[in-house]
């Protein structure tokens, strides 16, 4: 089957509603706006992915720490910027009588930020690595929709206090680093790209964003790294004493990693007209072992699947279905529906042959193994699943940019749900015209890579300053 | 040293907020009542019992799903028992016109409920069992206290559906169980009480609870468990189609373990005067080395210190503290009030016998092993703190349960920070009159065992109905 031809990129918005609801993922039934319930699939590959990037936090030298939902309205409003980005889209809880206004977490500077000004005395508190995996709540006044634009947004914020700018700007790279590894081991691609200004953090001195693709075309903002620069510190009034005795402001970072966004970009990267495919880090079941039972061979068939089960159980997340009231053709649809990497089929024939029959869920590519060679051949399997999804992913991604010279080529490449490569001259009211005619958005230029520009403005036609990505979003 | 010269049993307070800051537990500067900072020894104490909890969970065939924060006023005020006892407590937030009033968490009930309607069709999706781990609010009007009594609540919920009453019984007992294995694991004792009927749960046919011990008498709810009948069910329209084909209503429980309140216990029942001691289970620093450095013998030192640590790190979280800043008595010291399990100190007579000195935080004895023993000698060690420690804290439990006839009696076990066993007629008027004259609530009778009265009620001298534990209580 063609990719074009794919169910998900003629119609995203129906196999995507529909694949979450039967995959178990999320339901999106609960009658407030916004809010998703999470099933045992959905929250299962949250906290895998929670685990992955936690590790690498932890590697890197960031604490783990918890800090409240709300805020004070003083707090909040300390740093100007910062409370103009996000004020309209906050939600407020009002206490009882003689009691303050408290301001539910859109993002959590504004929360720690006066810790660290408790916390930070000298050089030697710094740097300051701190992170947590919560949840932020953003009243937003687009349309919802489920995963993708949510109001409870599950995901992990990290902060950091430096000496000196230029250990932000490393910390900055590091950040980044530590995105793309693990954005890696989900076989999710992206483009890196610096915002521009007129889209940057609330507060910010500069935002890098990493946009996946979609199969819509819409790309999928899964994380951002700002670099605060004084700003931050300056509102809440953070200083240390430097090595020489003086005083001094640190410098800061912060950076956000969308789970529920990164799931979404698990689903709609890897899924297919048969449901989810899943990356063998996060898939709840990673082999599913099936026995096509025949009459009077139950017992020998049922045996020789718990034997291969307690093979495979040590290394991986294995389920036996040995239902008895489905088919295993039901079976085969059901968990090429839930997306486990590997289904393994036990028949009278494996039996006698001591082998086994394996298939891949992302090819669904069939091969026979002995037995003797199980363990090494999943292995080998697991890896390249992981590798070939990976690389697919970037595949697709290269294929949906296109260069485009002008407003009538970005259309273009738009209509056809691609990424459109422009030259610009810096302007914003290039951009709003962009906007206004194409309906895309000028995400910014590459931060990974140099990309000069050559030519002039695709809008204006004057000298052109950058090259950037234009599309659609989420 | 006796226990009742303990600094925790002469001044809980100051003891015990001290060495929340000191050993970075919690800050509780945060300029927002009853809302805590986590620092990351308490982060990630609160991160194990979680995972402990969790595991125990799974293993009875618990899903984990994540629900919203909040729910609609519609929803909060379905059933009548629940809303009158939450209503005065939760914190609502008031969304742009238009848009209705929502309610944030104080338990989930209200939000789970009307998901399980749509999800429960017939007896085939019964037992129902889902879980939690999220915070979760409640605006005490009372004092707040750290980790005992705060508006931000981290906490895991269990809730479950049952065909049949028996089942729901049966439900409560394996909550009963798990909790019991949980807190085994952290050391922690415990009376296991079914609350009276003016007590019990908002909605609930009955509660039982898990009072923990305190050293300064007032006894710490840790966990409850609710059979609730079918009172939610008829509130929140959940049937389900029986095996003959008729419809029923099923019975529900549902059950809550306070991850704060654990760790306060941890803390408290455990700690000296020197600071925390904590279980082998949850210590974020489970072993810590520190070498006793000669002049001209550093690098040996350290060579042996590394070979140390190389040896015990595949089984345990260890540290090398080879700081060159700070002597090894302050070392001693600050590792002393982290609570770390094991102290292994190595010094020139260390290197030469082949042997390393093992101090153990709980009871401060020192031994030396020669490290042919090492691993065996530590795993020992290890499982006696995690026994000790369990013994230790029932036979506190014990010591501080006195009978009392009368009120006069109670007043006097109370003041002297025990808890009181003592006939009750069953009548709320004597449950009231104790609280007014003695300050001490009637907490219930035993769940777990079976205790008949044999004589009258200590307060009106009527005949006794049943045999009670009062308490001072957070």
């Amino acid at each position: 089957m063609s990719v074009s031809a794919m169910k998900k990129f003629e119609n995203f918005s129906n196999w995507f509603d529909d694949l979450l609801l039967k995959a178990r993922i999320v339901d999106n039934r609960f009658p407030v706006k916004g809010f998703l319930i999470y099933m045992e699939h959905g929250a299962y590959i949250l906290d895998e992915i929670k685990k992955l990037l936690e590790a690498e936090l932890e590697k890197a030298g960031h604490k783990k720490m918890y800090f409240p939902l709300v805020t004070s309205e003083e707090l909040f409003g300390k740093e100007a910027e910062h409370i103009k980005g996000f004020s309209k889209e906050v939600f407020v809880i009002n206490q009882g009588p003689g009691e303050q206004k408290l301001i539910v977490r859109p993002t959590s500077e504004t929360i720690m930020y006066p810790m660290f000004k408790l916390w930070i005395r000298s050089h030697a508190d710094l740097p300051l690595k701190v992170y947590q995996s919560v949840n932020v709540y953003r009243c937003e006044t687009k349309a919802t929709r489920a995963l993708y634009r949510v109001r409870e947004i599950p995901w992990n914020e990290a902060h950091t206090v430096h000496e000196s700018p230029s250990e932000a700007e490393k910390q900055v790279k590091e950040a980044m680093e530590i995105y793309q590894s693990v954005l890696k081991s989900l076989g999710i691609s992206y483009l890196i790209l610096k915002r521009p200004d007129f889209d940057k953090f609330a507060g910010a001195v500069y935002s890098i964003a990493f946009d996946a693709w979609n199969p819509d075309g819409k790309v999928n903002q899964v994380a951002t790294i700002h670099n605060l620069g004084r700003n931050f510190a300056r509102a809440y009034e953070i200083e240390f004493e430097k090595k020489d005795g003086s005083r001094g402001t640190p410098h800061q970072t912060c950076y956000g990693f969308g789970f529920s966004r990164v799931l979404a970009a698990i689903i709609a990267q890897h899924g297919d007209d048969h449901g989810l495919v899943l990356p063998p880090t996060v898939a709840p079941t990673q082999i599913v072992i099936i026995p096509i039972l025949f009459k009077g061979q139950e017992k020998q068939m049922h045996e020789y699947s718990v034997k291969i089960k307690d093979m495979l159980s040590p290394k991986w997340r294995v389920v036996l279905d040995d239902r008895e009231d489905i088919t295993p053709g039901e079976k085969f649809y059901q968990w090429e529906l839930l997306g486990a990497p590997i289904r393994i089929e036990v028949g009278p024939r494996e039996v006698v042959e001591s082998s086994v029959t394996i298939a891949r869920r992302d090819t669904l590519e069939r091969i026979t193994v002995r037995l003797n060679d199980l363990i090494n051949e999943v292995a080998r399997l697991m890896d390249a699943i992981a590798s070939d999804l990976l690389e697919k992913s970037w595949k697709t991604l290269r294929a949906l940019i296109s260069d485009a010279k002008n407003v009538e080529e970005v259309k273009k490449v738009l209509r056809n749900r691609g990424i459109a490569r422009v030259e610009w001259c810096g302007r914003i009211e290039c951009a709003e015209k962009l906007k206004e005619e194409a309906k895309g958005e000028i995400r910014g230029e590459r931060y990974d890579i140099a990309e000069a520009p050559v030519g002039n403005c695709a809008i204006c036609g004057e000298k052109a300053k950058s090259v950037v990505y234009v599309a659609r979003a989420y």
